[in-house]
């Protein structure tokens, strides 16, 4: 980064399961236009995440009135779920960019490089997925994530696969009725299970997500079972954010769209020991961009 | 069937979610032969499945040492998961299909023929999938299903993924190591969170259900929780069974791959309650064949 110059432009995206977000930045001015635009999950659908990718990007020349030809001078950094694994990680870096340059890691990466303005810290993260990271000292540890439906607990696909699951069961009179259950039949415009299993077979983890909304409302309406939900993914994040502590990162950050409606559930000691980040995601890209970054070898906890 | 010949041909064909089955008979001359192939999921992959009927059927015919010129010559009858969804049934219908005539259902419609030589009686069904269904007097009623990753609780699929999440948290080290994690690692061939996640993303119900007798094994070493895993499961078809039961059917029966594991495990009155199938699935899809019937009308217990 040394040799470059200030009015060298850098591109950050956050490539998310629900949305994703593009922000235009030089050293010399700042931030200069913000691009938002649809899901980016690069393992369950490559092409919808490179269009993603590229309509955040457009949508941010478009704020500071770039045309798309600057692209050949932009410097792209890219965070996005799957970047860890390896068949997605190849199948991005054969993608024939437009970018004068392109680096790419996870958005867990980026998430914690944003959060601590790329200094050491921690994050717990619960959006579409939930995962826990840490970067103390060059170490970067991740615990958690694995996807959709068999990890990612407390995200927001874990709870829309609680709430369906449990509103098929009372539909087919295993479980009482509950606001619940009345949520999620107004969510999906349906009363018959056949046809709400005719619409969810196959669905993506970014459609499930969309029904964390009806367990927080009903949780508010003192729904058992929602309560019961929130309790088991939050106990599960502050076991996590327990662990990430004991990395002693100076800062651990609570961020991604269910953060501000999971906070109030977690156990005290992990809740008095949060700080707020100091950028989002995207601005964790231009960081991993402009330092020319490689994507950290992940640790993961646990097995390490 | 009054007016077909003793001699005409029928097969009859269970198409499930881990293996499909053929049976070729004729009213005077009995089972004919059988043949089995591999997964019929109409709903996740329609021309596997449509390759796995075709497939099991040819070794029924070299069983019966008949040439496959003979197809035009028989009346065949399908059971098939799936059948009950619109746009699965569509698909299924439209195929080109080389018998005399073809006539489609439910897997769980054949089942409940089968199990009762086509009269009166209920099932419960736990093989890749599970659900209840009762035929009494006309009325064909069916509880559970709905199918992976949100139905078909103690379905082998069901109690895979429970094993599976419950590894990936003790190798990021949320729950302790147990027999459970050692035979499902044994099992995966793996050790590793991220090379387990990239071998199991996307993976169909079939896949998951692979891991059931790893469940089952680690319960009779005494493992916590497999066997809250199987009581879990085994709770929810016991209250299957005495809702079944509500509907006076004069028999039940329970089949599927999972049957013989989970029975012991069922509480008493649904286990006293249980009578032997007389013919499997496929048989019922003969007699649903030779009767000329149409899919039931599926009504479903909870909603009614």
């Amino acid at each position: 980064m040394g040799n470059k110059s200030e009015n060298q432009l850098y591109i950050g995206i956050d490539g998310g399961g629900s949305k994703s977000r593009a922000r235009l930045y030089s050293k010399a001015n700042g931030v200069l236009g913000a691009g938002l635009s649809g899901p980016a999950n690069a393992f369950q659908d490559l092409d919808g995440a490179i269009r993603s990718i590229k309509d955040a990007t457009h949508k941010a020349l478009e704020a500071a009135d770039l045309p798309r030809s600057e692209l050949k001078n932009i410097i792209t950094g890219i965070g996005i779920a799957g970047a860890n694994l390896p068949n997605t990680r190849t199948a991005l870096q054969n993608w024939r960019h437009p970018y004068q340059d392109l680096h790419v890691t996870t958005d867990l990466h980026i998430a914690c490089l944003g959060a601590h303005h790329g200094g050491n810290g921690a994050v717990i993260i619960a959006g579409t997925g939930s995962a826990g990271i840490s970067y103390v000292d060059g170490t970067l540890y991740v615990i958690g994530g694995h996807g959709f439906p068999f990890g990612d607990k407390c995200s927001g696909a874990w709870m829309g696969l609680q709430a369906l699951k449990h509103t098929l069961l009372a539909l087919d009179g295993f479980e009482p009725q509950s606001a619940l259950v009345s949520n999620m039949l107004e969510k999906l415009q349906l009363t018959d299970a056949v046809a709400i299993v005719e619409k969810m077979s196959g669905a993506t983890s970014t459609k499930f997500a969309q029904f964390a909304p009806c367990v927080f409302e009903a949780a508010k309406a003192q729904d058992d079972v929602a309560v019961r939900i929130i309790r088991e993914g939050a106990a599960y994040l502050s076991q996590m954010g327990r662990r990430l502590l004991d990395n002693h990162p100076p800062r651990l950050s609570f961020i991604g769209g269910l953060a501000p409606y999971i906070a109030p559930w977690l156990d005290k000691d992990v809740a008095e020991a949060l700080a707020a980040p100091y950028d989002p995601p995207e601005g964790g890209a231009i960081i991993f961009a402009e330092r020319e970054l490689k994507p950290e070898p992940i640790m993961v906890a646990g097995s390490s």
